[in-house]
């Protein structure tokens, strides 16, 4: 302490060789501005990320700007019916090509001097350029997308990872709840005052939820049970119940755990006496989406990194995705997705539909934020995760993985 | 793409050598701190501005303060009558000396501890200073000032630019403008969201004048032209009549174009049939102020690089000036001038005045922002100018040179 | 001029040792980012500094926030009734264990997950933390401080200054004041737009009193006397009289000034003709807090570097604390102490309690913002202090020294 400036800086190689496994990371981690463009370049530009739900762009036309890690991405239903996700920048002097958030277009035309683009990205006209331009080679530049039980995913890189086990095991899984017939009824933004990290480690833990998330633990049984194993041990009679339920009825329960080289997470939990959807009144808000009543089916988890948590009922599912703002800030977008044919008013009650995920999450805001204020500290000092905390520390792994994969492959370079 | 990190920093000097010419300049060059830091430096600080008009000073002791890349600078009319540009800075603990924005004074006293400076920023009076302190030792910093066609121009550099030619050969074409005869009647200021560079881009082709401003294509011909074969025919039909008439009353109208040792241009061009001014309708907003009609005596259009255009119609003169504010924003202050015996509501409609160029500026500031938008991105790669971008090209090759003869000179001076 | 980016960056080092003495700081100093590191490092992060009057926390689990350098420091009365200065960062996940600005607490309870701390920072209970986790070394970090004429001072460093020769010198002459007796009455906030240095350094001097400070050179000779002989003269014959007078009485008037080695001051001084207290009118607004009343005790000034500034008159006191914000910007606290017996309405006028400083300090801060915008421009170049900103030479001096002192640590250091 205090003599900060008469420390060596130290580079971010250095400060991921020094962690201590099971503690929580330096002070840098969460408020540099070196970290964080090493989260951008290393963690958000080379994975893969959730842009959204197919439902946005149904049409041929249909266009949605997925912003992220300093890209800004149109992603659109090709007249080919098909999804592209295409650079937002004209290849002529790199005007945005799209400035509306949402629309539709049958081709994409700059504002600035007017080069029309078809909605695959090929330039289509250039006026006034000379004979010898090649519009063959001025096409908006793609990025690699995929489309899982209708949740759109890119990814930045030129070599992106591997995709197909989380597309074959976590679509399996999504199967039951037929996300491919929902549609959104109602989206939340955020600016969460706190490193990206600080809201990720936030939701891969519930040694919080005691206290913090009182809703929450009435509609889900292995929260309430860390503070209770009086519940702990119910709940763990209802999952062998429910698990052995659904797999008479051939729906795949199996976990996918994240293992060192994975990204990704699912896993069906169980609600509690009483609630059948993730309700403050655990009663459904919506018309059933799900092939399955949520009594028996309970909720599917998904996780992936760096930006995606779903939490899927029955009647609805609760779709969030984090984009890194500032070392100190971080943008959270959450959907509500219920069945495409729920009527507002009739079947469908869209303030109970988003009541308890906006309670949680915003008690979660207000956690996340004191962890930062708290961080920013020069007095802050690495400290201990508890045995509940076993899925920050998971993060944690991938994350500092993601940066030391980057160092070797750079390590290798050099040495050839 | 995905590994700026790992690619080593690029300096100024580096990003100047990779440029291809005619192509757009690289991201760095919109986006970075350390560029912008040197388009101050070596652009701004080392050529001369256009502070305003002398019209802002007519009476000894008026002054307004022209603040610019890190300076502000008091323009003041001397008791001598004389037109001062002093550093407003107190030369005791480095106060402001004034803070107003405008205003006369018989002296300048500094607020801190009331040290006196005469209009010409000698020093006065030093309260309570002991007695071998000398007064004549602590004037305020005198900054280069010229006057042409009642512009005033300040340089901040030791040794400024050449300024004789354009003093001489703008001069002569400034001169039936008349604008010395004229008074501002109108003020804006805009803060761009767009780094400086891609303002005045923007400024510098008419690629985008089809469709994005109608307004200026209905009265300008060269304008209307670059889409329509037959309108640049007429234009340089009325062109070349019109030259022909002018030259019969003694006025100059030979272009001062551009070249690469020069920073100014200037060029009068004539208005489409049923204008004879740069106004909506057509007709005058302004008793006229120029020796002859706008039907005859078109608009004169007068750039200075980095920071100035001027379009003078019969009536009215539109102002414009870029004042870098961040690498991504611009101030841009905007007069109008009219003469100075209009009468606003009689024979003056100062909306009117205001309209055309309000209109074509916003319309510019919108396309400006959404140009900084896209190069933002870092799928940002660099494009073809078209054949219409001519001038573009022609300042872009102008600030890079600007950085360069730095660099030669510091190569020079590392050589000795 | 117009070269800064081709000249070599300068270390902090550098510029301490290019200074000229009895010349005004470079502008770095007041401007750049690496200085302001510098100052919360080797300044405010080593130095003793005032966090406020003990009548905030009489009660046992009374608290307040002090925030300072990046860090935010629990000031308790324990249950102990002592008073406790705790890091204000749970030794777990790092969330700030406190988020009002003061209140009350007989446990300190993180509001994340709960930890629980005494009310001296010891750890009392972490909930499902594993068997071997040992509390007794995961308690709230503790830091230095004190309690002096119900001052209290904290210390961020591990080794703090000398405080004997303060606590015994100035605790000596707080005495007679009485403020262990006095409340708080009023607060207010500043955030003054000027590096906290400008601040500081125009509080040591009156040079500026004269035009800047019409109320307080009504009330206070020795301002007054600066451009004032004949006032000056009075000043004197007054100040000998009292001193004389409180000689009879016991009580000490020996100014303790400032050394090269201290960073305390502290002077008494006496009130022109019908002024018993620092208010507009001269007539006191607080029934008497002192021993004795204001005509015959004076003022009572204490500053200590670098964030303190008490005036105690008899009826009242102004206690004024400095907070770097950034390199352009100061939080300046404002406290004004009256007997704790003192009743608004009644025998208390709070209005004109604060009404004399707060005029004087709003003056203040316009000329601090002023002098910092001359400051921003790249004209100003050092000036000559007048004989009458001794004080502020004194602080620049000993400003230097803290960065020096630390430097020279860091050469025997770096020697071994």
């Amino acid at each position: 302490m205090g003599s900060a400036i008469l420390q060596p800086v130290r580079t971010v190689d250095e400060m991921i060789r020094s962690r201590t496994p099971g503690w929580t990371l330096d002070r840098e981690f969460y408020t540099g501005t070196s970290v964080f463009d090493a989260d951008l370049d290393r963690v958000f530009r080379r994975s893969w990320l959730c842009a959204g739900h197919t439902s946005r762009i149904r049409d041929a036309g249909d266009y949605f700007l997925f912003e992220i890690a300093g890209d800004s991405i149109i992603i659109i239903r090709g007249r080919d019916q098909r999804i592209h996700a295409l650079s937002n920048t004209c290849r002529h002097r790199g005007s945005r090509v799209c400035s509306a958030p949402a629309g539709n277009s049958k081709r994409l035309v700059c504002p600035y001097h007017q080069w029309v683009y078809d909605t695959d990205g090929s330039l289509l006209k250039a006026r006034l350029m000379p004979d010898e331009f090649d519009v063959s080679e001025f096409g908006l530049r793609p990025v690699a997308s995929r489309v899982v039980g209708s949740l759109i995913f890119v990814c930045l890189a030129g070599d992106p990872p591997e995709f197909e086990e989380f597309s074959r095991r976590v679509g399996a899984q999504l199967e039951p709840q037929r996300l491919e017939k929902a549609r959104i009824c109602h989206s939340r933004s955020y600016e969460v005052r706190a490193n990206w990290k600080l809201v990720l480690e936030n939701s891969r833990e519930c040694y919080h939820c005691g206290v913090g998330h009182p809703q929450y633990c009435r509609a889900v049984g292995f929260a309430a049970g860390i503070d209770s194993p009086r519940i702990a041990e119910l709940d763990a009679v209802t999952t062998r119940d429910r698990i052995a339920f659904l797999a008479q009825h051939g729906i795949e329960t199996e976990p996918v755990l994240f293992r060192d080289e994975t990204w990704f997470h699912c896993r069906r939990f169980f609600l509690r006496d009483g609630f059948s959807s993730e309700t403050l009144d655990g009663s459904p808000a919506a018309p059933q989406l799900a092939v399955l009543p949520g009594e028996q089916l309970g909720v599917l988890a998904v996780v992936t990194f760096p930006n995606l948590l779903l939490e899927a009922c029955a009647d609805y599912a609760m779709l969030m995705r984090y984009s890194p703002v500032s070392p100190r800030a971080t943008r959270v977008d959450v959907d509500w997705l219920v069945s495409q044919d729920a009527i507002d008013g009739t079947d469908l009650d869209a303030g109970r539909v988003e009541a308890f995920w906006r309670t949680t999450a915003e008690q979660d805001w207000t956690l996340c934020e004191e962890n930062q204020l708290g961080i920013d500290s020069l007095a802050y000092q690495s400290g201990p995760y508890s045995p509940d905390e076993r899925g920050v520390e998971q993060f944690v792994r991938w994350y500092l993985n993601q940066l030391s994969v980057t160092l070797e492959n750079r390590e290798s370079a050099a040495n050839q």
